[in-house]
């Protein structure tokens, strides 16, 4: 064995295909090359494929290299090479060459860094922790009482590197279901139902619910390990599902991935620790403190999950601390109606004492120095979002429900901002200009001159949650006609509305954009009706719209309302 | 071995680790269960943990879920299991759990699914297409003299199964190289250049070229992938590079993917077959007969590479059929400036005559049945595409060069579109309005009474090829001012223009959009330069645009031009 002819190395079986021309089939045989060096491999080679002691040939791999002891010390594991005459001959049949071809663990890391980009500018993070919201969402869907959705920003140095964590009390995964966790496109969907350890026995559909607020926002199979590898570049997955005693915890990283394929390891073999809550005694590292506090946190809770994300983006953290009001307001915007329920966020106390409050808490957390206040919100106090200044302004609205194709459905919501005394109270998008000196004055609603303007009606939520760069500009029946008509055409420009979708209508993995929405929606077989008080109306829609919008004209707008009538002057001046 | 005891299956090695209360330290064997029932393993595990006769103990999944001959019997290899005295007992310390979690195959096979969706409509199979010419544009950077692509629909249904083939003359792929085109995010970049096989020994930057035409549009190692499983379900890539004399061929499948999952085999092998040129004797279903005659193609070339895919959706199949105008025109949209070069399609012969033709071609061919005659396009001849109309409708044009941050450069362009006798020159997009009866009358140019109206005023272009969704509105030197100025208003309408940047600019997988070009081209460190006759100006460039939008105006718009002037007569009936 240390002979000074033996080659070192790994184990290498080396496919080979006799190629030689006299042969009509070619024929193949696996050699061993373990340890062995390139005469000593030829040997073999002979005696395998019987070579004639005075026959010239050369062994080449698949690309006609002429494999020399250079190539020959290189050569990896499973690897075909070719018997042959000369190197350029010709092959006297087809050989078969075995490869491998798993997708590079770029897949995971660099899976989002080109999905939540906006070309708006800096909006993108935001719609990177909406992944992970939806999926603490999907989570606590069956919780009894307050669903906890807690967003940490973990920017204080003094306890380690900065972290952003997503903690839910939501029903956990099994080892199992956190190992499928990790496997990018593996969705519920095409989940092997069939093996020992699942309990997706097979995905059931969630019955319709009003706005479809149904909390099923897991789709493809993406979404965590996008938003986590867009985020930063390590994700430490910590969960506990209430049947067990234990916690589950995972760690999936770019340096991992790196070192692994430097070693020539598997790129996708992990390790799971099942270990007792509370247990952090594998958090030795001075700059994972925080860890261990967090996991200090876990006694005596039920279920949960945590996604705890290290490796941040330095910009990411400028954003998020300089940003702040900005990027929980937009996610106030995303999950506005499972924050506040299905009518959204009415500010008056009489409504507010109408309605039952969610019982869905999202709440966000920025931790930065020792000393220095921690600032925090619940995105159930947010009220800057378009919804809310929406509904806020609204004096009335005008409900309609869409039966597209199948079981595709669509809820719909017209609401009317009437002028008012010298202005129009059609609120102004607080996003429109973007930028740290905007934060101070947008508090307020900000009246627009023209009303909507060109802008698009309606905004769109998918099973309740915005789906942020899909806009459907306006329906035949409610766009201002061509001919003037009973009704001021200003009056449409003082319309807002909203569509909810259900999961018929398919959106991009990033859910980003509908993909067909409006496409499907002007389809000649969609039908609209109008719902009044919860009953759908067999009515012409395009006739209740007008009239609902002359109403509103009549009754809101107080530009028109003539007040001390006085009789007709008739000028004969102009 | 076949005693009624011995339960028969494939060989399993099973992780087990001893976490009884009484250990302060857990410990792990690989226990080998293959052909074994439950009894028999646990016999095993007594002696491999040495548990006392009368100790009572159960075994778990790291689910906590216990043991039983059935779920003994569906236990996988590799498995990890813990020996504990109760099933609910803590953990008295971790145990390791080794996962794997290699990507669903779903990651290629339903990769372009959502990535190609076009909200517009239908557009999104001309943007697949698109990177399959990506692809064979870069194949065929270097090679001297005429580079083809060759895009043929085969829809002839006496000669097999419907089928699109993309076929360039290529330098071809190695057989190493055709492994690597499998390999879900492997790119240029990050391609292992260390390897035996490898020809990237590192990827080295083109140096730049007039309107960065350099033929370098592969970046992210998806785009093949999209692409095919886009259009359809499966891809035979058929390909032979110069240097050797075996042609390699490769299939990947979404039914071969599924046969795998179903056998619980490794998804992601397969096997490249090497044969001479011209040999098609594997081909002997008769749904693939026209596979023959491609492949009886092959004598004689010295590289090239063919992707041929079928399973293709029966909508694309219409959609291709019915709106082939429309979206071969699409393409030369995309490729404007690799068919025509530089100066783009300039219809006047005698600028054709001055400007050296373009080497690429890429030509269209439709075969419907036998009888019927193909349908064939060169883009080149398609001049109802975009740019082919704005640069024939216009009168004058104003080079610029942008400089951004590190190396990002753009080289622009504007255009004057002037109003001649009574209508507006700047000509209307002919996609506007999409349907198969208006593809008849827009062969010609379609005038706009508004000039360009609200549109952007620029195209994009990345590496010399478009990216479709993002344009440019405007800059702030080329915008229509606030106050009047010394150029009427409406001359600000009729400008077009064209931006072509490098790579510096990033743009997303799907190459539909630019990451942040406009934030990019707002920052106040670029700087605008004027360029004439290939020569930067130093100059203001608002100034230089204003003086040449002036005399563009003066010069080229006929309704200003007084002709006959005869004196002033002053109206006092007005
Ligand atoms: N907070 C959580 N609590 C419990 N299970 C979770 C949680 N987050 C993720 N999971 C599980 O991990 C799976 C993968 O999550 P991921 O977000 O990557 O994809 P997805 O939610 O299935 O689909 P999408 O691409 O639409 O997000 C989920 O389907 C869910 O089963
Ligand atoms: N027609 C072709 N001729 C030669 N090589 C090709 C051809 N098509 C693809 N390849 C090789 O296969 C690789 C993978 O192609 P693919 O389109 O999937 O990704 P990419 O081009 O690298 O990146 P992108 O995602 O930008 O398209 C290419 O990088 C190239 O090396
Ligand atoms: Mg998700
Ligand atoms: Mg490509």
């Amino acid at each position: 064995n240390s002979s000074s002819e033996v080659v070192e190395g790994p184990p290498r079986r080396i496919r080979v295909f006799d190629c030689r021309p006299e042969n009509k089939q070619v024929s193949d045989e696996v050699v061993d090359a373990s340890g062995k060096n390139l005469e000593e491999f030829l040997q073999d080679i002979s005696k395998v494929f019987s070579v004639g002691k005075k026959e010239t040939y050369v062994l080449t791999t698949t690309d006609r290299r002429v494999i020399d002891d250079d190539i020959f010390d290189k050569l990896e594991d499973g690897i075909t090479l070719q018997l042959l005459r000369t190197a350029d001959q010709e092959l006297p049949a087809p050989t078969q060459e075995h490869i491998k071809y798993v997708p590079h663990y770029y897949t995971l890391v660099q899976s989002g860094m080109y999905e939540y980009y906006a070309s708006e500018g800096q909006k993108s993070l935001p719609y990177a922790f909406a992944e992970l919201v939806d999926n603490s969402l999907s989570a606590t869907a069956k919780r009894e009482g307050h669903r906890i959705i807690d967003i940490r920003l973990l920017f204080d140095e003094g306890q380690g590197k900065h972290a952003v964590a997503v903690i839910d009390n939501g029903c956990g995964m099994t080892s199992k279901q956190l190992n499928n966790w990790a496997v990018y496109r593996l969705s519920k969907f095409n989940r092997d139902s069939s093996t020992l350890h699942s309990d997706h026995l097979g995905y059931v559909r969630p019955s319709p619910v009003p706005r479809s607020l149904n909390s099923d926002i897991s789709f493809f199979g993406v979404g965590g390990k996008q938003a986590v590898f867009y985020i930063g570049q390590s994700a430490r997955i910590i969960t506990k599902p209430a049947a067990s005693p234990d916690v589950h915890e995972f760690v999936m990283s770019k340096e991992d991935f790196e070192r692994k394929e430097k070693n020539k390891e598997d790129i996708y073999c992990g390790v799971i620790r099942n270990r007792k809550p509370g247990d952090h005694a594998h958090i030795v590292a001075e700059d994972e403190l925080f860890l261990q506090a967090l996991i200090a946190e876990e006694d005596g809770k039920d279920s949960f999950t945590a996604v705890v994300i290290t490796g941040i983006q330095s910009d990411h953290i400028t954003y998020l601390k300089q940003y702040f009001h900005l990027w929980t307001r937009e996610l106030a915007h995303i999950y506005h109606y499972y924050v506040h329920g299905i009518h959204g966020n009415e500010l008056s106390q009489s409504s507010k004492d109408n309605h039952k409050q969610s019982d869905v808490d999202i709440q966000i957390t920025l931790v930065e120095k020792a000393g220095k206040q921690p600032r925090s919100v619940n995105l159930r106090d947010v009220s800057t979002d378009m919804q809310t200044l929406y509904i806020n302004s609204s004096a009335a609205s005008f409900e309609f429900r869409v039966q597209a194709q199948g079981d595709a459905t669509v809820e719909g919501l017209i609401r009317y901002h009437p002028f008012l005394y010298d202005r129009e109270t059609y609120p102004q998008d607080p996003y429109t200009s973007i930028g740290p000196a905007d934060e101070e004055d947008d508090e307020c609603l900000v009246l627009n001159p023209e009303g909507r303007g060109k802008r698009p009606i309606f905004e769109c939520f998918w099973n309740g949650r915005l789906i942020p760069y899909t806009t459907v500009s306006e329906f035949e029946w409610c766009a201002r006609p061509k001919k003037a008509g009973a009704v001021p055409a200003e009056c449409y420009n003082r319309i807002s509305g909203v569509l909810f979708t259900n999961d018929r209508f398919p959106v991009s993995t990033n859910k980003l954009t509908f993909m067909d929405l409006e496409l499907q929606l002007r389809d000649k077989e969609t039908i609209f009706t109008r719902v009044i008080n919860g009953q759908d109306q067999r009515v012409k829609i395009q006739r209740e719209f007008t009239s609902w919008l002359k109403e509103c004209h009549e009754q809101y707008d107080k530009q028109i309302k003539f007040m001390g009538f006085q009789g007709v002057t008739s000028r004969s001046d102009v």
